[in-house]
């Protein structure tokens, strides 16, 4: 059943030259209005998810209830001031960080805050999410985003740098997206229970070389360097192909875990060859 | 900490041919084998996570809590009837098909039970998968596999044939990986809630072809159909490459929602063309 | 140096909002008009390819002899009927045909003639291309196309259907551009000298599977179907990263070699298993 | 029809428990032994490309006329000092580079030859290849490869240094595929044709930064780097997918082409960022 405050994408039943979803949340007494006429939520307000509505112009929907990842992308008050985590890559964290219910997680760099909605759901009421944000603009735009969004009362937006202080310790998993993210390791070191998981989302090589070398001499181990992509495939039965076109890189992924050792050999390769 | 039936992956500090990772169970008083020395069990349980320990031949290896994509891969116990749902593949059905804290999930197609893990440690105590298998050999290899790893009370293996009858309804999501899996397309939508997710996992088109054919006549609407790969990066600072060789492939994920509608255009476009 | 008749691209030597990319051809006394001024083909003749040219409000550009690639991409005197040969596919059916020079070629599908242009290069006056296109305007619009380019005598346009009639024999390779591949396999299996390559380019899986059962079936072995793509890396040397977005998927491309025998345990399975 | 000297690919009629490929060369009155009994070159040369010859144990074989990727991949007596430019690069670098019938190449690293032996049958004739090794082992190595392949007498091969020396002028493309790629750009510059291209092959990001930085700073213009991959599509009609796991990666391919100027504004940018 839809309820006020539900989150609705509408996906025409009629032909659009470009792909169309809108997607909007519902509050009695209120109109959306399309280029294919009006929609009053209140028609929608209590229907099953899935039913099929109308513009008073008669044009047709069918109403389902938005995904998180629907949202994200296409609900208008949902704004950007930064590149965001692509949801192509939140399931590639969760599962290599090994990401759970329970989870306790800082991020640093909350940027719009899709991201720490993807996590607070996936943790739960017995996980929490600090994230670090030292940007004020962003760190408030982001508040007013995940205001929006219906969340368990698991997470906590910091107007802070992680690169100075990071009060939390003993969490299971350090998320980092910035710009210079070699400045916060040592940080995200001394936050990080024994064996705990640091994550790092880079777009760039340059930047992947820089973290590594640090994660190399600040005692983390088990490295993993990753990049991921997918392909959507066009469904149509009678002619089943790949779309042409599409994003192909997001960013890299960095994964490693605290120790209590710095591989010698590693180390020593490293310092000898960095030298480019 | 590391505790007794703790997971642990053991990595070396020494240099081997091939990558070498050991996964164990910890028990008291019990000693593992290498062909590089024993390792008593006793001298890693009490030890922080990212430890230093040693066998009796002197080898160092870093003792780490093991996550859920290391067991399933490499602790010997967990045994496979199946190809199994791949780890990178995990993440992108729980992005996708709106998997969270609390979800409800049918399982169809028990398979070695990685996947069922997986979800258990993603949905929590308020959620609850329930997973059917229809052949007894497998169905037992994925309760003996699933009793060895510590997972919460929120699952339920069932001996049961899916395409005759499932017994929940109102679920958040079906999960089908079987090789027929339009034949249990029409009960996954009985099960579901409206606006509820199927999920499918198939590797050839052949096999898309017949299951979103099958979807579309059933009332499945927002179908979308993926692929999805990853790419290990060589890390060393001074020598950043992809990895030569990979996997570039696992399978073809559909996804697609419960609605109470069947567009047409498609459906008439679908019944003309499909005669090849 | 640039000679009258030479296709020049010109690369401006200032910031535009998108990658900007001329291509023309030099005529004495002709005049090219862009949004940045007026440029005197006059002024381009007889200078090095690679030297700076300035339009009369003094933007500059750097002139360079353009390659195939460029001039199939950007000159506005070669037009497109249908889909082409993307060149990032180019090189493949060059290297897995063993196309060399020397090579005498059937095209099926001229289209645009950019392939038949391209082939024609590497054949040389050796080799030969005739190439089958059974709509005339197709036919007429390649013509001239391919009159633009000055290009070697080595090739022969012919309006005519090759699922009727293919008059050539012997010839080393065989390449097959249009929308029922299947149409034309038995005369391409004539037109043959023994041993010699099919190439079958197509967008879909689903004519994949009608053109791989039929090359079965008439004679064919050592079938191979790949998919290529590429990446294109933004090399600034302090951000290098791949581009985001591009071009992922272009078309399936069977290779095949007529022989004498029908594998029978491939045709008996697929016979069995075609059913679905 | 197959002759002495033609170099012959033999492929099974039965099963086998991995893809299996003989490559031989024939030579009358010779016998070829497999684990599957004894074949007579006598009995292969005379018949037609793409005929069923027998083992004198009766295992059947189709033998077709050997591709040139065939021969570099499988025969015997083709080499390998160092690792190769893979046959599914071999066509990008053509396309690319704008080689064809005629052209004037200088390749920078004989390696085994195999790309050497892949452009001397493209350029044909009227084109030449000269090609520089400065390891004495290599050179002869390549030497003997390609004293084996029947190719048209239009390359050089030479026992010296180009970062020392290169003695040809006026050619279209200079190819490198050496560790330090950075070493022979000047005197690649100094050899081409005005306009002509410089083309660029190595495993590591590193690499890349190092060569664009020089080829930024002499006098290269219209660079671009790319990396291509190739799937294979396991063809079965009644299972198509791809396979699972193969080459992702091969190398970074860059190319640019000479010019008489330098960018400012990328100097300048590059100059400053590249100190990290």
């Amino acid at each position: 059943m839809l309820f006020e405050k539900d989150f609705v994408k509408l996906i025409p039943l009629f032909k659009t030259k470009k792909t169309l979803r809108y997607v909007i949340k519902l509050y009695r007494d209120t109109v959306f209005s399309t280029e294919f006429g009006v929609i009053h939520h209140n028609e929608i307000i209590g229907k099953p998810s899935g039913s099929v509505i109308s513009t008073h112009l008669g044009y047709k929907f069918i109403a389902l209830k938005a995904e998180l990842t629907d949202i994200v992308k296409s609900y208008k008050r949902f704004t950007y001031k930064t590149q965001i985590i692509y949801p192509r890559d939140w399931g590639l964290i969760v599962t290599f960080a090994n990401i759970k219910n329970g989870s306790k997680i800082i991020e640093i760099g909350t940027g719009s805050g899709a991201f720490t909605a993807f996590l607070s759901r996936i943790v739960g009421p017995g996980g929490h999410i600090w994230s670090y944000e030292k940007e004020e603009e962003r760190h408030k735009n982001a508040k007013k985003n995940l205001d929006e969004l219906n969340l368990p009362n698991n997470y906590t937006l910091k107007l802070a740098n992680a690169a100075e202080k990071i009060e939390e310790t003993d969490v299971d998993v350090v998320f980092v997206d910035i710009p210079e993210p070699w400045t916060v390791i040592s940080n995200s070191w001394r936050a990080l229970k024994p064996g705990g998981v640091i994550v790092i989302y880079v777009p760039t090589v340059n930047q992947v070389k820089k973290a590594v070398t640090k994660l190399i001499t600040d005692g983390f181990v088990n490295i993993r360097v990753i990049e991921g992509f997918l392909r959507d495939i066009q469904y149509k039965p009678y002619a089943i192909r790949p779309l042409m076109k599409g994003y192909f890189f997001s960013a890299y992924i960095i994964f490693a875990r605290k120790s209590y050792v710095i591989p010698i050999d590693l180390y020593e390769e490293t310092r000898k060859k960095i030298m480019d």
